[in-house]
């Protein structure tokens, strides 16, 4: 196996980190693993629930590709101990444990999913189930001797609800022991996580150095902010631009964030280096935002699709020409419409009053002529109906 | 099964226990047990390392004898789990683990101990490595799940450590729960403990109560002041009474303690009820006590030998006759012998300062005569030399 020079590599895989814990050892471990022509073996650990991932998550998955991208070896690591046991708190009754068949259906969904960014050929499956599920009480009381409760406790949620005086149960203590472990088994160079994941990331250090393991250099990415520029990426703030999204949906969503957002996007979200992402940043915004929507849209889909979304783009919201897909309804026979009623029933118009005013202000269109009274007389046939950026098609008959 | 009525058996089982929880509770569970004939379980757990009891064990070991006596099943739990893993802290390199001879070994000491108190017929033996071994992830997940982080750091001996900042590892959490799975593993209906073991005891309440069984009552044993009265008894304070000393021994260490002390042993070292000790409180006092040493001697030798070691300590102590079992050691040949050196030797005397001044202040005694000079002439034969209370026969040959 022959690898990239070193220097090469760090400056491929720093990109869009946070922390790396720490940079020269990466270094170090990059440059004996290029002597020996031994690749990395790298780490993330993810969540057996059923995956639905959005580009937040693909942050992580990115920096991962990258490290295979390098020719390193890549962990897909799913933490399905816990999802067995289920929330054992009791508190938690919507969460009861899962089933191997259920945990294996949500494994199938990650590799549909995240295999449209890392390469199936590189990258390892693991569950920790294999290795936990035999940890016996001797083997639980040595593991969790290595590590005193003072300084699990440092961890910036538990201080938090230590203070709070909000109940820690003893298992969550065990949780980031066992994640730790999980590293120790697998014998990782390298752990990904996010910023959020620190502590636990930490943790393996000190248990492969207790092993007599050299300790795992731990590396996080950043939390990416939704489209909207502020609060982190998620489905419940409804920021997001899922991965499975049709093209023209994902190409949108990109072309509507800000253009100081769009140079983040372009670092976390492309494997465009630096030093080309600064050339773009002489260009014209919006075309680079194009550039950017194409490239997003072709990492989840195809490159062809890209171009059709970009074509759509250009044509429906920058020139306002009609759509290639609107949607076709059936509207009643022909005769006198009442136009707030249709345009409410379709979609057009939230409420009737909101309906009577975009008549009034002259924002509707039937058949691309302005249509301003409240009734319309239709005759047998399909109408194009417009309202701003919406459009319809009915049938009457 | 039939058993003594109710009211009896409390006014027995509540003498000489610190604290019960609670009382109520023990009524109502032996109220239970007499209607359905069912014998109640009662737990006491002791540590796998090698045993050499003295009369401070004891206390236990009566009441839970005490409940045998009134038909109950006790089981005497050997936490042998912790001894197979060893101190996994790595801080005491003094304790690896033991083996399973090791253990079966202390376990065999145990018994020919115990089972001077206890009935074996009575006696479940339980190692609790049966079910901890195993006790896997899971189950060891689900069992800290039952307990929070703040209620385990309320336990006195770690409220102390994390007060002075002395580290505490996760390990040590598990502990008590797992005490606390003895119990439901075991169903007991009574654990006993040290008045220190609270806390552990306590914990086995709620796990039960939580695996949906009656949570057990608890009662403590108050720790037995040693013969000087103050200190708790122990063999590093060397004010202890070990239940395998000679009976002569025994019995003058219990002559030896306070008259006040002798009414604390009283009640905890004897099966005498309440009742019956303070009709003992209106007579003489030393008569008392050569009586409660003669009860002690019984208990771990026979009443026969008890008997001979009392009739010893009447002629040897009260009258200063000649013991029966003096110890015989060759000393030299026949002539000059200085007495100093010789009292040194045989154990007479502490040091040759001490052995002068005791020899002029008159305290030494040859063949029952005062003898006050440096130097005895001794022609060939046997000699008893007597230094106040110590004794000695020395063979001239």
């Amino acid at each position: 196996m022959s690898f990239a020079p070193v220097s090469e590599q760090l400056a491929y895989l720093k990109k869009g980190f946070a922390e790396i814990i720490r940079e020269e050892d990466l270094k170090e471990r990059l440059t004996q693993a290029l002597k020996v022509g031994r690749p990395l073996r790298v780490k993330a650990g993810f969540d057996p629930t059923a995956p639905d991932l959005h580009l937040g998550h693909t942050v992580l998955l990115r920096k991962m590709k990258h490290f295979q991208d390098l020719g390193h070896t890549v962990i897909f690591l799913i933490g399905d101990m816990t999802g067995l046991i289920g929330d054992p708190s009791g508190r938690n009754i919507t969460r009861p444990p899962m089933t191997r068949d259920e945990i294996d259906k949500n494994a199938e969904t990650y590799k549909a999913q995240v295999f449209r960014i890392l390469d199936p050929v590189k990258t390892e499956i693991r569950f920790n189930s294999d290795w936990l599920a035999a940890l016996n009480f001797e083997g639980m009381i040595r593991l969790c001797s290595k590590y005193t409760v003072a300084r699990i406790l440092e961890r910036d949620d538990f201080t938090k609800r230590l203070k709070e005086n909000s109940p820690i149960s003893v298992h969550e203590l065990l949780y980031p022991l066992a994640q730790g472990y999980d590293s120790v088994m697998l014998e990782c160079d390298v752990e990904l996580g996010g910023t959020d994941q620190k502590f636990n990331l930490l943790v393996g250090r000190e248990l492969q150095r207790d092993s007599g393991q050299a300790p795992q250099i731990v590396a996080t990415t950043p939390l990416l902010e939704g489209t909207d520029g502020v609060e982190k990426m998620s489905k419940s703030k409804n920021n997001y631009i899922g991965i499975t999204e049709p093209p023209k949906v994902m190409f949108r969503k990109v072309m509507g964030i800000s253009d100081s957002l769009m140079w983040r996007y372009w670092e976390l979200l492309t494997d465009l280096p630096v030093a080309s992402i600064n050339e773009l940043k002489q260009r014209e915004p919006m075309a680079v935002k194009m550039e950017l929507a194409a490239h997003v849209v072709a990492d989840f889909h195809s490159a062809a699709e890209a171009k059709q979304a970009q074509d759509d783009f250009n044509r429906e919201v920058r020139q306002g020409a009609e759509p290639s897909d609107i949607e076709t309804v059936e509207y009643g026979a022909p005769g006198d419409i009442r136009m707030p009623q249709m345009l409410l029933a379709t979609g057009l118009a939230p409420t009737r009053s909101e309906a009577e005013r975009l008549l009034k202000s002259g924002a509707v269109e039937i058949n691309s002529s302005r249509h301003s009274t409240m009734v319309f007389q239709a005759s047998a046939g399909i109408y194009t109906l417009r309202v701003g950026k919406k459009w319809k098609k009915i049938v009457i008959a």
